[in-house]
């Protein structure tokens, strides 16, 4: 479903193993990469330790100025996986073991193996719709604008690949990238800055990076409608020219 | 200096070109590793878009509850980079170029060449010390407990260690990591669980990752308090021995 209306989301990353350094978040980028790709506008992220009241606080905020919210982690068997709950508690409702995600545990668990820390992966807050979890069976789910997925990479790929033809989506945002190779962000921020603020329709971002030749400048143009982000390029593009860059560093 | 008293620190990332996943942040990763390595409690991450509210709101939000707030990105000289603004802003105090940290743009720049756009990169807010940038000389700066970095990872990379050295650092965390390699969560989640009760002084996470073999989970035990460590290490290396896991996936 395609809207005119901005369609925005925030993700919240729970997981005292970001926080320390030992895990490395790559479900960010991915997540980003997602929604930019369908037209959803990533407002914002957060990522908090494997604390409820960091938790719960955490999911408010943002599920109340956002379309959606994703989560990852804390959805596991083990003590510190405490993010249904915290959920459930965000949206005042009960959270109990769910027949449907029992069912689906009992797809990769015989009954016998399916202990209490195991059944703990079945709960789910009342009233969500699960999110299935084609890798290791236990479900993520749905609840109002939130979506409660797993914080392993492959699994939370696995889930929004599911999740996505649900969401309703923007217009999409179109990008295109001006190089301005080892010009000098200094050299063209004045005159780049008056074209923004000419532009009101489009976003532009310069962004550098080091290579092991110097900086490398690149201009990116963003906007939803196309005949202004394609006469913005342009007008970077001439610019651009006009001051010798646009060669790779 | 070292203190007894927790010492925690929040992360502030500024930049549409990591809600949009054209850029994947390395500098979370980065400042983790570095802060727990010091004894510094990381406690949040938030990302916020180029924009004057949120980025005031996040460093207000950020700077009150904890001890450090080290915020990356923003502080070039195109017309996006508008992190010192929001800061000063942040603060309620002005803004203005600082002769300090325009002497130190005059060794990489020509008078000349000192354009409107690149003076933007020596505003500073009334009141800061600046952060020397041995790269590209645009400084950074340090207001109250709040630390402005630049983005590009090499140069946010050697602010931090020029700011590591002026930091109040707690007690260090002590973490030890058992490998349960391929014995499932689910089966020493509970006894997992009643350890990690009856052993508040530690924190103790599971946490699975994805080989082409399977789940290998690893327990990981941290803490200040090292015979605490020692003893919860030793109990969880017997619970999964006793289980019958321990080797890699």
């Amino acid at each position: 479903m395609t809207t005119t209306a901005p369609v925005t989301a925030a993700i919240l990353v729970i997981g005292d193993e970001i926080l320390s350094g030992r895990t490395k978040d790559k479900n960010i980028g991915t997540i980003a990469d997602y929604l930019t790709a369908i037209g959803i506008d990533l407002r914002e992220v957060r990522v908090v330790p494997d604390e409820k009241d960091a938790i719960v606080e955490a999911v408010n905020a943002l599920r109340s100025r956002n379309t959606y919210l994703f989560t990852t982690g804390g959805i596991g068997p083990t003590h510190d996986d405490i993010t249904a709950d915290c959920v459930a508690a965000a949206f005042g409702v009960p959270i109990d073991v769910d027949p449907r995600a029992k069912a689906m545990l009992l797809e990769r668990h015989k009954p016998e193996d399916l202990n209490e820390a195991r059944l703990r992966m079945a709960r789910i807050p009342q009233g969500a719709d699960l999110v299935a979890n084609p890798i290791s069976k236990a479900p993520g789910f749905r609840l109002g604008n939130v979506f409660v997925m797993a914080g392993v990479p492959a699994i939370m790929q696995a889930m929004l690949d599911e999740i996505g033809p649900t969401l309703e989506t923007g217009a999409k945002v179109l990008s295109e990238t001006i190089e301005a190779g080892n010009l000098p962000e200094g050299a063209y921020a004045g005159e780049l800055g008056a074209i923004a603020k000419a532009n009101a329709a489009v976003s532009i971002g310069s962004y550098p990076s080091m290579t092991p030749n110097g900086f490398a400048n690149r201009i990116v143009v963003r906007g939803r409608d196309e005949e202004a982000v394609r006469q913005v390029r342009a007008a970077i593009s001439e610019l651009v020219a006009r001051l010798g860059g646009g060669t790779p560093a």
